[in-house]
């Protein structure tokens, strides 16, 4: 006998819902959920297991509640003059997202997006009770100085968030439309830069616009750059007053021993972790060329990702990569796909596949 | 120059408040935070490594967003008759909880508590919007069934919140309160059973009830009885569709791959995992006893700490105390102070502190 989820007393914000769901199947090709394809070192590994080990030994205590090492550790790898004071770190960016809803978000107030962006920012609005309000883009999914502070001006929002470079289109974001939308807005500006280390070197990131702006929050995430989508975490970088405010909606010890253990081992070993992203920034740009010369309508990305256009039936291309054991995704943009960065073999085989079904 | 918190667009609700914090000292005896004192077995730690040493071979991809494995285990655990469709987990029992209120609470619903009771369901109540309405309890902090149908009466809640054994108080509940509860009440009904493997054993709990009751929802935790509380692991058992839920407003990818290996491995371990619940039982019962013989007010309790009374000064005996190298809590009931049980040898220089303290 099943109970109907209606048959529970659930929000009536929620009837009806579905839960999010990139589809989780094990394939021999998995470019669909912008993960890092490659395997974390090996040595790497080792380390993080040796500190994982002595977080074992006092595993029955709670953990560090300010995750202070892991604060340092981040600000180190940041830059930019940061302290850990200036750090946040939570079990993903989502979560990092979360907090600075229940902050500086809720009911009665309401936060500006930019669609069509990380779908996450919606959901964990509403999730929030905050207000989603949405901007348009300028031709090419650009945002504009002009666009964005109009669009501020036009909503009057308590939070403004962009995603630079911007998921799923990956098109990267000025910081002159940053600084102009920091300017023009009373409440926060939160940059999600979650795929910032894929940019081109030397691409100027959000920050550097950090010193003086009180108001700026820069959200950042272990799991691409450092591939570490399974440890689960995301960070900030903001003024200290910011993680303050972060700590009264936290739940306490929400980071555990062991992702703080593993976190800090990680970051002990950045250049090799890093290393990975010249090569994906190789595959992304061999994806670029390729499906250019294919016919498709590729999108300019700094990320490792890439949204094309052009595609007469996405869902039957999707379908038709799938039963080849290559999964890449739908996000409902018409004609659209995107697809991941993967390693070389991985996205030889997106491209040959990608080939063969465009000479049918 | 530092930022006040109060320049920044916080909510207004959050203004003004502090984050919580039992104060994290270290010090020889820690006995504050009803942790479970007793390190893991070794044996059972290099299970855990051994786990989390697989799961980092495929660390740079997203964690099973279902925690399958880890259902059916903690499914195993638990016994009654429950499948892994019966099991929700989280970052902490506060994380559970804070997904039952953004699932069943939230703006314009209210959930009703008895105090004194863990400070965190009030907390996790105003960080979700949710109102929370406070029932008063019988004499020695019990909870009968006509006090709570009363109490439900009253204040028609969306939500009923119960501590069983109670924290701070060590109180039992009885199941038919539990039981006259679900009758009375629309909404649904938690049964917060963080201590309850310190019960003395055959004590029935609340899971025996959720037969039939679909809107039971029994939350639980590895911290206490499994000594885990530095990996962070919570969970709940319900009726499935409870489950599907919270599917609504967790995070995706919520538990990361390293808990899940971890927690995994401690519960192939249970047995060897719930061997110092017995010691820790023994200890508690010794700090009830000579307590007592000292002339406190001690109060019943199920759980791996007790609430005394009949202390004159209670910040002066905490302070004193943590002087000596050991640390146990004011949660500002007047007169009261609790104190976890810890080993044999740090409950003994507990009660040899406190007999030299009242002795002066």
């Amino acid at each position: 006998m099943t109970t109907p989820l209606d048959a529970l007393p659930l929000r009536d914000d929620l009837r009806g819902r579905q839960p999010y769901g990139a589809p989780q199947l094990h394939v021999p090709v998995e470019l669909n959920v912008n993960e890092n394809t490659h395997p974390i070192p090996e040595d790497v590994a080792r380390d993080i297991i040796e500190r994982i080990a002595a977080s074992l030994l006092t595993i029955n205590r709670y953990p560090d509640r300010e995750f202070t090492e892991l604060r340092q550790a981040l600000a180190r790898y940041l830059g930019h003059g940061l302290t850990e004071a200036n750090i946040w770190a939570a079990n993903g960016s989502n979560e990092v997202l979360q907090h600075i809803l229940q902050a500086f978000g809720g009911p009665g107030r309401r936060v500006l997006g930019f669609p069509p962006t990380y779908s996450m920012h919606s959901i964990i609005a509403s999730s929030t009770g905050t207000e989603w309000v949405e901007g348009e883009r300028d031709p090419g999914y650009q945002i504009s100085p002009e666009t964005a502070v109009r669009w501020i001006e036009q909503t009057d929002p308590d939070l403004v968030f962009f995603c630079a470079p911007n998921n799923p289109t990956g098109t990267p974001l000025p910081l002159e439309t940053i600084e102009a939308a920091y300017e023009a807005a009373r409440g926060v500006v939160v940059v999600d830069e979650a795929y910032e280390e894929f940019a081109p070197a030397g691409t100027p990131n959000a920050l550097s616009l950090l010193p003086g702006r009180q108001r700026l929050l820069v959200s950042r995430t272990m799991s691409k750059a450092f591939a570490f989508a399974g440890a689960r975490l995301g960070y900030l970088a903001a003024d200290p007053a910011v993680a303050d405010a972060l700590r009264l909606v936290r739940l306490p010890y929400h980071l555990s021993a062991l992702t703080q253990a593993a976190a800090v081992a990680a970051l002990d070993h950045t250049p090799e972790m890093l290393a990975m992203v010249d090569d994906i920034k190789r595959q992304r740009d061999r994806i670029v060329e390729r499906l250019g010369e294919l016919g498709y309508e590729v999108w300019p990305t700094a990320s490792n990702f890439v949204l094309f256009g052009g595609v007469d039936d996405p869902e039957a291309l999707f379908e038709w990569l799938l039963a080849r054991g290559i999964i890449i995704r739908n996000l409902g943009i018409p004609n659209h796909l995107r697809v991941s960065a993967g390693t070389e073999a991985e996205t030889t085989a997106f491209l040959d596949a990608m080939a063969e079904y465009t000479a049918r």
